[in-house]
């Protein structure tokens, strides 16, 4: 029975990967969302279409029932560059068995997000046939197309639909299958703020002889990247920690309880040691629950081989901070300016990169996330890892803090899933057991 | 008369410019060498060519009398590249009328430091027609041919050969006529030494969201560069100035006297400010007579536009220090490592580039000096300019301090002579009257 669903699931997934939905460049974004709205229109859903910053923002609803669940997913990719580095076409789902023996399906956006999406459109499907035709809940389906570029409308579009949206919870995308086998949840995401700093002093290049009376910006720069942090990390601009919320218990029971993969993730990536010689439950704490600043990038005068000596006329560095709830990128931006010129470095000019965006963090205890957690433990037969948050970012702020939603990510990648990279893929055990998951999920919302 | 010597020294300078005697790209050295031999041993001078790193070292020595002078020119050039930039053939003399109405001579190494050498034969031949065909002093002539590229034989040479080489004083290359037509002697070279620091934390860059776990290296490398200075420039490496020899009474005059060309230099270079807000004598106390450390160039990670949530592998900081005399660079580098380990960042690695030397720097109350300075006075008839160590580095420290002369350097560029760069160039009036300069030098030494 759930071969045919899986059949007709497989089908849609090589149609969604075919239209090359690259965000990044603008690809194929209409034709996307149009072939989106005609799958869920298939299984009578009302779809509207809303207009985003560059791709449509869709809101699909059906169903009836007591209980009400928000879904987000996003129908754009990452682009497929480099080319030469796929062993398929990246457009075309591909099925190979890899050197341990495992199906997997080849595809740029079969793990992220096109998969979820349409393993979640089966269960659905599933579900509606087993009561007669008719869902016994509420779907309240948000789809965008500009995830892969930083979600640009999101935060004004849910704060603007709150209400449209309301739910019991909101299931998000991604979530993992972890390499013994267990269901990772999370249950929030960082924020983020990325900055460039950048000095200058002089309009052109000098001997450097000069740097006897005339400053070096790269100096300066140095100054100022140090200054922001201590050895083990902590941030030391004043007021960086004032709004920070406080772990709850259920959070910091949470990481105790993740199994310590510090150790073959160093492996994995030759990595020297961890910052405070962190490791189980403090390496998730520092992972999950903690605001962190991070140099993406630091250039300046000369760079390749030998010495050259120049005194620079100017130098750049590119700053991440991720940040917990209730940090405000726009404050820390504030506080980062102020601190500059409070350590004497006031001609360093600070410019804001690209989006920004809160973090937001789920309540652990609350029946809805019970419910995701409970479903994992059943399905997969072990028991779930569960993070409070991710170390990495993404628009959720505006559901917890605006729709008022509990949210969780349940999903079906792993760590050889090539997201983002040349070779994405999935697992095509994970994709069934994912199909597997979704239908009991939404069973269980129903009766919740 | 001296029309007659002037010819005959276009067309040596002509020949020798012809040769391309570019040192970084090992071309045309042993034919250079030859002819410079040949020049000299049509004057008379017994010439010894010893075998150096790339290119050979001459010493040629004629005259007689109670005075010896040593004379230290180099016959390679810098690369002729970007060639698309010249205006004219850059080993072809060509004479063009500026824009100024200035007469200029123009090709590669007319200034640096062929012209010198030619301008020195020039004087020495009417010299020795004034002397009925006999030098009235005795002359040492060392040539090398690797200046440009750091003079990596001189050191030891010089070592090896200082009673050969002893003499009353040493004429070095270089020394200029400044914008107001006043001659500058120089008396004085900074020691230098280039390094690299180098930082690794992974062997693959992660995402950074990872930063709140792994350490990142450019944060590392801004606390290390940042730890070595104050925002004066004062070095904070511990013992760093345990050596430094303080200047002298003479040197403190001297440095007094130069006339304060700061708020020019500011203006030509678009200069934000100087160091401490120096001007008049402090800026010149700081540019000839103090150590530096100058970034000369800090690249890791990210660079493009945007930004890029990446936490970089590696990154690496180009330094040099420039030493003054009696700080030895072997002993700044181990300062420099333990340093490193003092402040916690025992795995930064130091990596020592390319030749590094001593500083040095002549009493200019000596005779010798003093007679050239008197010299520049008389023949240019303005009062010059004193710098007691340029801010720049060279080979000057073993004829110091193994051969035991002080050393002038007195030439014939200026500030828009292009050395190294493309259209280096002369003006003719300064080379006609740099070698009046040299007549009246010689004489002076053999009667001092």
């Amino acid at each position: 029975m759930s071969q045919n669903f899986l059949q007709q699931a497989y089908q849609d997934l090589a149609a969604l990967v075919a239209i090359e939905t690259v965000s990044a460049q603008g690809r194929n974004l209409e034709a996307g969302a149009d072939f989106v709205t005609q799958l869920l229109e298939q299984e009578g859903f009302v779809v509207k279409q809303y207009k985003g910053k560059v791709a449509p923002v869709l809101v699909a609803e059906a169903g009836v029932g007591e209980r009400t669940l928000l879904i987000y997913n996003h129908y754009d990719v990452q682009p497929e560059s480099p080319l030469e580095e796929w062993n398929t076409p990246p457009f075309v789902v591909t099925e190979k068995t890899d050197a341990d023996g495992i199906v997997r399906l080849h595809a740029r956006g079969v793990s992220d997000d096109k998969g979820e999406f349409i393993v979640r459109l089966a269960a659905l499907r599933a579900l509606k046939a087993q009561h007669g035709g008719q869902l016994p809940l509420k779907i309240k389906w948000l789809l965008e197309g500009e995830e892969e570029i930083g979600s640009p409308s999101i935060e004004s579009f849910v704060h603007d639909h709150a209400t449209e949206l309301q739910a019991d919870g909101c299931w998000w995308e991604f979530g993992a299958i972890d390499p013994s086998g267990k269901p990772v949840l999370v249950g929030g995401l960082k924020g983020i703020i990325c900055l460039e700093l950048r000095c200058k002093v002089a309009e052109s290049d000098l001997h450097s002889s000069y740097g006897a009376v005339v400053d070096n910006p790269l100096w300066k720069l140095a100054q100022a990247v140090s200054s922001l942090r201590d050895t083990n990390g902590k941030i030391l601009i004043d007021g960086f920690y004032d709004s920070v919320r406080a772990p709850s218990a259920a959070d910091l029971e949470a990481v105790a309880k993740i199994p310590d993969e510090s150790t073959e993730f160093s492996k994995a990536y030759g990595i020297k040691g961890f910052l405070e010689n962190a490791s189980g439950a403090r390496f998730y704490e520092r992972l999950c629950l903690e605001p962190v600043l991070n140099v993406n990038g630091f250039h300046g005068g000369y760079g390749d081989a030998g010495s050259k000596t120049v005194l620079p006329k100017e130098g750049f560095v590119k700053l991440d901070f991720r940040l917990v709830p209730d940090q405000d990128p726009a404050q820390v931006l504030e506080q980062l300016k102020a601190h500059l010129i409070k350590i004497g470095l006031p001609d360093i000019e600070v410019v804001e990169l690209e989006t920004s965006g809160m973090a937001a963090r789920s309540d652990l205890n609350h029946p809805f996330m019970q419910t995701a957690i409970a479903t994992a433990r059943d399905v997969y037969g072990v028991e779930p890892v569960v993070h409070p948050s991710a170390g990495g970012s993404g628009p959720m702020h505006p559901f917890i803090e605006y729709v008022g939603v509990p949210v969780i990510c349940a999903g079906i990648s792993n760590h050889k899933s090539f997201i983002h990279a040349p070779n994405e893929n999935i697992v095509k055990a994970h994709f069934e057991k994912g199909f597997e998951f979704a239908l009991e999920f939404f069973s269980r919302i129903a009766k919740m």
